[in-house]
């Protein structure tokens, strides 16, 4: 895997305890999506980080009980796009004229879209628009996000302490925490806040800021905009895709909030 | 959340430094699956920690956009089954009369094996059993585990350092690093890792340890099983569907290797 495939560089805003804010060169995680077709069949798009593709396709198909022996792929090619390039997110898996599988078995992470997969940014692009970007957003104060982290640790006190559950909190933007759940999934976490907000008929949360535990993949962003959350802040890292998402969408994103430190991915804070 | 609901009392053997292993009392965060309905139409099966399930499906439905506003919600039901008591791990959304849904937006999670989502038991069971249980495996020794973490760690340093990247690294028996991989997806990573073994004409890779820097859930013993990998380790905590799986599987695992302390949820180490 290349560094240059691994990661990528992004421009930040790091707030570094009581000193001016700096704009940095920073690094996240880079996640794009990967179309597996099988014999030119689209079975699964995958949010991964590029690198490795046919072993992530070939691991993929085998975990799910679709090939058993090597000697059943004839190639893996990336597909080629009108002009006959490459398309680097799109992986044929080519079979041995005598292999037989059974794509039936094929059970999760299958998307039925035709229009997703085509490339990075038509994929992604497809998904957003599924929701529309925010018109504009609060800029929560800084010193109100630098007091959330404590706020969620002392709600979750109440719960065992297992090292497994990720949270997903809900605040307003003056720092009221209005929910806060937790789960062994971490889009479950945030569906749950978003389920509770949605039958008590409180949806788009509009001038709220969503706190979660780990880290925030475009899954967690997309979610988030499906509640019209106009601010995700994290314990953890952000990738690629989610700080691309962001900016798309008019969302704000804050990444590795520990004490008054904090990066700011997308949007601007209120000081 | 009651805390009967959140976490699963388990019996652990507790490596803790050079004291003798401890039988111990522990608790992990309960993964269960959870079937949700629209309609009595079985839509999606999700990993889930139980508590709060309505909301989980409510704000599933709302962030695949198939649910616009809480009024389209009639009732939400666990279904019942043959003694007509609730079963708590299908919920049925009942929709009101006038709403109408296109539930052909719902491209992921969705299981199409209808004999998954009875319950938790039948529905592990029945991923369980695509991949038979493991004959017998070698126990590897405590110390070859200890080891493992700062090997894991060089072989990362070669990668940047973006904290949003998970890793899962394969090993033999004895402790000898043969492949890491790098992902945004704990699972991509695990794929990687089997698939360029399957493509080397490598599986099953009995006698071999499995290392993951993240947490273990059910989906993570699962993929092992399927690559022929007895024995998981992991960084952090397991669930309980992970250490149900291993048990049922003959898989062994481990959690919480931080230097020489380590919780043994399954099998037996050598001394």
């Amino acid at each position: 895997m290349s560094l240059q495939h691994s990661t990528r560089p992004v421009r930040i805003v790091r707030f570094d305890g009581e000193a001016a804010p700096k704009a940095v060169d920073d690094s996240v995680a880079v996640e794009e999506p990967l179309e597996i077709r099988v014999g030119g069949r689209s079975v699964a798009v995958v949010m991964r980080t590029p690198g490795h593709d046919r072993e992530l396709a070939a691991g993929f198909l085998v975990t799910e009980g679709i090939l058993q022996k090597p000697e059943q792929v004839l190639d893996m090619v990336y597909c080629r796009g009108d002009d006959a390039t490459p398309e680097p997110n799109v992986l044929d898996v080519i079979l041995a004229p005598d292999a037989t599988v059974d794509l039936e078995r094929l059970s999760r992470h299958v998307f039925t879209s035709s229009s997703c997969g085509i490339c990075s940014k038509a994929s992604i692009d497809a998904i957003r628009l599924q929701f529309p970007a925010l018109a504009g957003k609060t800029a929560p104060h800084r010193a109100v996000l630098t007091a959330l982290p404590d706020r969620l640790r002392a709600a979750q006190a109440a719960f065992a302490q297992t090292g497994g559950l990720h949270a997903s909190a809900l605040f307003t933007a003056a720092g009221e925490l209005m929910e806060v759940r937790e789960d062994v999934g971490r889009h479950n976490a945030l569906d749950k806040v978003i389920g509770r907000a949605f039958l008590d008929g409180r949806l788009p949360l509009a001038d709220h800021v969503l706190l979660v535990s780990g880290r925030v993949s475009f899954e967690i962003m997309q979610k988030a905009l499906a509640g019209g959350i106009p601010w995700v802040v994290a314990i953890s890292a952000p990738t690629s895709a989610a700080v691309e998402f962001a900016a798309a969408s008019g969302q704000g994103l804050v990444g590795f909030l520990r004490g008054a430190r904090m990066n700011v991915y997308a949007g601007t804070l209120a000081d």
